[in-house]
């Protein structure tokens, strides 16, 4: 699908903290997802599409944007905050667990908003992403996982997921360029 | 029940607009209910028991705290925001709907805190409490909604509130001092 | 609102054990219901608007819908289950708890159906169709609540009950009568 | 983990039509995963472990098991019918979509059997063995999924899914035998 009417984009867990095992690995695969992230996010807004940030609460439970983007400072992430820091017309949906349907106002957001199509974008593809597709996918919204937007800690993980995305629940997981093409 | 371990007090809608119709007397109706509810409140803190805001987001969907106080100051509801804000160790969970269970973080923040006691208080008896009430009443908390800790926009409304949950639903709706006796 | 496109016709617990405490006044209050409510399935069995049995599982979880009305036979509860025997065509969902939204799978066979508005009807009014309307409210459905088709222990409980979900809520809570005008 | 006290077994959608694309490749790589789940299931019943069918429902809204497993009979999921049809005692949970705990009451039904621990089984391992698995892993559930009892329309398919639920999720997939030590 190319971005079009009631389309959000979901931006999932960029704003993280890395202070995990395993964060080095997957910050090298991560830093080639910014550019083309930063791009499509760009496009988005340029076509008013609303742009969700779903993202993990880091322990704290105050449903406080700052306070999170602030807790995730000082270490490996903030190359990613620097870059994807949302801005004040954007979205932000704070998560407990992994998928961003469970425990949040997800789906009452996108109703609200009239959206049936997902652009889901983020960290990680075998984890959150995946969760989060599932759900969507159960919701009957319409998903395309971009796989140049999405990273895992391994390349093999990151392949596995987008395998059962793409082959078995028939996801559109092309390049986020046929997302913007007629710009 | 007097509070005891287990038990988280729950502070819905305090933080309010109070720009709709029939703000006015809603105020009326609440004012009296604001010095038992910080009595308890303190009560709460001293007993170390997690005093949980949830509250309506006003319009607002970037999930912040902060934001959603300033959208309700410089009205009405300027005395409920001076007497009840919430303090910095307090959790606040921002709910898209009337009940505090629907589209929120709320059930699993209780199982992360192991809480299985609700003490239900604030806005209004009718709408939210009742919501939250009868969502908390499946999922098998017990729960106290100590009646002169709430308030709906008339005493006949509180009163039918009042009725379904202590006759119905068999819930203890006794006074605050109730929950605080022996201290 | 009159019986139209886009509508279910939800039928709670009326197949019914009756054996618990108060359910000899429960039955006093129903019996009153029977005929308006079977008329009312009737009419909107001939405009093909889809029939929704809710209700609860008495204990078994077997998902089995010839099971439940066997588990509910030989008691109070059999004129109830002789006038309002469902038919083959109609749809039984099993509720675990008081709201037909909680644990169950009525919100999806709402959606595969089409349907925006509800007539909730059964029993009782200030326990299970309370729950349920107040769950449908926070959905967006439009909801009618026939007064002469739901019923409560006592007619205090269900004027308390009424009075929520006409004067709080502002839902259509007028006779069934105003639902079949026109035919 | 070995068979112990506060767990379930899952058994998801063996009762099965088998009439979709695919059926036939699907049906190869379930046949042999019948002898080690209808072992693992005597075990279960012989430690009275609660054994719980979660079961697609064929397009089928009644809620009623005999006419599921009416309509699935006739074709290729014979087989699967004959050796699994459950068992008096055992539940059956209908679910409308992919994961067991979406629009089903088996999250209920979990808390009233007092249940932490599920071993998860049956088809397919790369879509409602997923995606049941993760819902159940954000719910806190310890899991076990044995890998020779599920499968999926291709080996490789099911080495994804299980490389995601052993590596990502870090959840047990050794084989049922693990389970049974000791009998």
């Amino acid at each position: 699908m190319t971005v079009q009417e009631n389309t959000a984009l979901l931006i999932i867990d960029v704003i993280n903290k890395m202070d995990f095992e395993g964060a080095e690995q997957l910050l090298q695969q991560t830093l080639p997802v910014l550019e083309p992230l930063s791009k499509l996010k760009q496009h988005c807004k340029r076509q008013n599409i609303p742009v969700i940030y779903v993202n993990d609460n880091f322990g704290l439970w105050q449903e406080n944007v700052n306070q999170i983007i602030d807790e995730c400072r000082g270490g490996l992430g903030d190359v990613l905050i620097e870059t994807m820091h949302p801005e004040e017309n954007d979205y932000f949906i704070i998560k407990p667990k992994h998928s961003g349907f469970f425990g949040t106002q997800l789906d009452i957001l996108l109703k609200h908003l009239d959206v049936s199509r997902l652009i889901i974008t983020g960290l990680t593809t075998d984890m959150c992403i995946l969760f989060t597709a599932n759900d969507a996918y159960m919701r009957e919204y319409a998903i395309h996982v971009p796989e140049d937007c999405t990273a895992a800690e391994t390349a093999v993980a990151k392949d596995h997921a987008l395998e059962i995305l793409s082959s078995t629940l028939s996801l559109d997981c092309s390049s986020s360029l046929s997302l913007m093409k007629g710009e």
